[in-house]
């Protein structure tokens, strides 16, 4: 049964506000992952801290901070929706080692190594020339090994992406990306990538972005049913779950936030284009509050079992996080 | 016997080093207020933090830092000194009210609204005009209120003293400073002051720095217990505590951004002069490890219980924190 299952959603960047956690509650969603910043830094990170305690306390009714996998299950038992933030960038800790401890005790349990450009840690996917994790990059991946942040690499280029597995000394996530061979983008991953990832015990979250899928807003629930069926038979079933990437009544001036944030004199389109440079149109059938459940009933049509579906829709999450955000132990 | 008691010293500014954390864990110290800003920004305070989390790191073995009383048992407990976190002043949270809770969740416990100068939220006690509590300093009371950060008004001005133990729904503190009485300085309050706050259920610290002492460096541990027990007669013992206010092994430009920041061109004296600049001396009874053995000892010499010594060492620090750091319960 769905309502059972620890339902995550591995990446969304909707528009936050009182109407939209309600249709969160409505959808059966038990936890999601927020996008608290894209280029911000440190300071301004701060300040989106601020704004998000002040929706946890005027939507406690609705929603409540994740910290730990135990608030995850406080959620479920309370039939709140949980919200665990993360950033896009390594923007929030400036070019300072200490910060990735601070963030991380604020509440910030993910951050991306880059967001499409280079950063002072690695490549981003739409740069010409990956040069690999930085110096300032191995530290912060063994801090981040250290603290319980979590790494993840879904708009990293491939080379980078392949070092930072390799050098972190825990599993590392790619929150919201689709296979290469589903569809040639620059942002999704290729097989290299998947099977390196979820060799060392990553995750890989499927994206519903429709930039990212075959057809694009007219990809089927079974086109995607059958992406994720593909991925399973080739890494495992375990590795897997959504990251929906799903962006909801949001203003044009985000999508140019997250596109050219202070780098870009010119417009720079991203994904779009100087005659599609708006938002994609939203999935039929991963719009409103059925999505996940929408995609849980695919999967069983598609082949996998309730117990896959499950995991796919959750617990594999759930899982990853509960190892990833625990503190490394000594010795 | 004091080697039972829990001693809590509600500030010092000491060079923090190893060799210092393990001076304070042969004092028999539980735990200490340490100063970790004075003028800095948030952003600046975030490096701070980040440097206080290197120093947990590194000393785990002496120290472990206190974000709730039970952290102060479990200090008591293994046999580590117990860290918690201050700001002298309100410049940590800019001009953002949101920016309280979140310095609070990074375990800045206590803030004092001022530092000498008039601030955004109160005038502090060495400017010539005291305004009271400004609008911000309103919002920014009820907000500390809500979320258990200590309101620390030692370095402010009368009328904003009064104003913020009247406004504040919960008890605040004079983490540092002594009765005008006893030494008449800028610093010190008056009984007006002290009558008002305990009434309310705050506490006083007892100040250890020279100027604020009668006859500075020649202060007498006797004369000391005479200022605490004519205190306790006034106000009852059960509201006071030490703020020794420690200060070892600082340089010199540590003494000239706490009085200067970046406020002034000209050099600020605070407290000393053009002839008096650096540094007061240490008191010869208070500058080891034996320093608040010595203080509880004194006190039962002067009169005081077991009892009361022990209250004043650090019980009464423990049992104001432990109600003033829990967040405000709704409704």
């Amino acid at each position: 049964m769905y309502q059972q299952r620890i339902v995550i959603d591995g990446l969304q960047y909707c528009n936050w506000n009182r109407e939209y956690f309600q249709t969160l509650k409505a959808s059966g969603i038990t936890a999601v992952h927020a996008t608290a910043v894209y280029h911000e830094t440190a300071r301004e990170t701060l300040s989106r801290f601020a704004e998000w305690n002040l929706r946890f306390e005027q939507n406690a009714d609705l929603i409540m901070p994740i910290h730990s996998m135990a608030d995850v299950e406080t959620a479920k038992a309370t039939g709140k929706v949980g919200i665990f933030l993360g950033a896009q960038n390594c923007s929030p800790i400036d070019d300072e080692i200490g910060l990735i401890e601070v963030m991380r005790k604020q509440g910030l349990l993910i951050m991306q190594l880059t967001y499409n450009n280079q950063s002072l840690l690695a490549t981003g996917c739409y740069e010409k020339n990956d040069t690999g994790i930085t110096r300032f990059g191995k530290q912060a991946i063994e801090e981040m090994n250290r603290v319980g942040m979590i790494i993840d690499m879904s708009h990293s280029a491939e080379r980078s992406t392949l070092e930072a597995i390799d050098l972190s000394s825990r599993p590392i996530c790619i929150s919201h990306a689709n296979p290469t061979f589903a569809h040639d983008a620059l942002r999704n991953k290729s097989n290299d990538v998947i099977k390196a990832l979820t060799a060392r015990g990553g995750l890989i979250g499927f994206s519903l972005y429709p930039f990212h899928l075959p057809n694009g807003s007219q990809c089927t629930l079974e086109d995607f049913c059958q992406m994720v069926a593909t991925t399973a038979d080739m890494v495992g079933v375990e590795h897997l779950g959504i990251g929906s990437d799903l962006c909801l009544n949001q203003p044009q001036a985000v999508l140019e936030w997250m596109r050219n944030g202070r780098w870009s004199k010119a417009m720079d389109y991203g994904e779009g284009s100087v005659n599609n440079s708006g938002w994609p149109d939203a999935l039929p059938w991963f719009c409103g509050s059925s999505g996940m459940e929408n995609i849980y009933n695919g999967l069983m049509r598609h082949g996998f079992s309730e117990s896959e579906a499950g995991q796919v829709l959750g617990e594999n999450w759930f899982n990853f996080l509960k190892d990833g955000l625990e503190p490394q132990s000594k010795g």
